[in-house]
């Protein structure tokens, strides 16, 4: 996620956007090596981002825009799944690393542990608060993201208590 | 917007949903009579509603999830435009009116003085601190809500400093 954006501050369009309220989530997938003819390695793709939301209580929907031309981007649709990591209050820290070039090493994820979600592969990083496995259902490209609808397949709290890093509280304003 | 949700407690995914962050905006739309052969008076709704997104720079697009079978819903299936009027951190009391019937009085919705938007014609609240007016390019309904992609063709900021309601603050949780 850039921190810069090229909107005008003098937009009162883009003001008015930048006043809609996000949390932080790092947002991670993998397409399979088994699955391709072509490759050895898995694809594992990962990123900051802040445009999240539920859409439908039954069936549990979310919708993600996830920036094009991104890795992130062309590998959710490769593999057509992804996890929604909730980042919480306290781990401001977390969200540099994954803004980055994807890097894993081990079980390590640009420096953070995680496991294998048991729903769709994608990686689940072990510190954060809450997450969400989700099998994308449709996407819309109409601007310069695209939108992905994704049914949740699963999820866990570890820590109920824990309350989530906004985006007011990030210094990291992604709208506008 | 129902503040119990029938959501278990005890459903990890559920729990997991419950810790996305939101803001607090009320949609409000209206479809002139002039448009319609069988109607005298326009059609004005307007809801409370917490699940919006920004979901692309260029061009700006929104995306919001509105319960279906709701007025809300379905005026804006006939107009095909809303405005998100943007809930100030000290406007909490705003949230419960517009939540119930909507209730047109003079230029009075629900309670709250309003001028119709430039762009579309729908109710923009006077008190907010900021407002977009969109235009529907797409609609989605695959769960209990329709997902409607739109244009923000205009919006403004009245109060640059004024810091949005988030629903971690409202003590009003729509998801899970």
């Amino acid at each position: 996620m850039d921190k810069e954006r090229k909107t005008d501050k003098n937009n009162p369009l883009s003001q008015a956007l930048k006043k809609i309220t996000y949390g932080m989530y790092v947002v991670t997938t993998r397409k399979s090596a088994k699955e391709m003819s072509t490759r050895d390695e898995d694809y594992v793709a990962a990123g900051t981002i802040s445009w999240v939301s539920q859409a439908s209580f039954d069936p549990p929907l979310v919708t993600v825009a996830i920036k094009k031309n991104s890795d992130l981007h062309e590998t959710i649709e490769k593999s057509r799944i992804f996890a929604i990591n909730i980042v919480g209050k306290d781990q401001k820290d977390m969200l540099v690393p994954f803004a980055k070039e994807t890097r894993i090493e081990g079980n390590n994820l640009d420096g953070y542990g995680f496991t294998d979600g048991e729903h769709t592969g994608a990686p689940i990083l072990n510190d954060v608060p809450a997450y969400l496995e989700c099998k994308v259902l449709e996407d819309i490209t109409i601007g310069d993201h695209s939108i992905f609808v994704a049914e949740v397949l699963g999820g866990d709290t570890r820590n109920p208590d824990a309350m989530p890093l906004t985006e007011w509280e990030a210094d990291m304003h992604y709208g506008g």
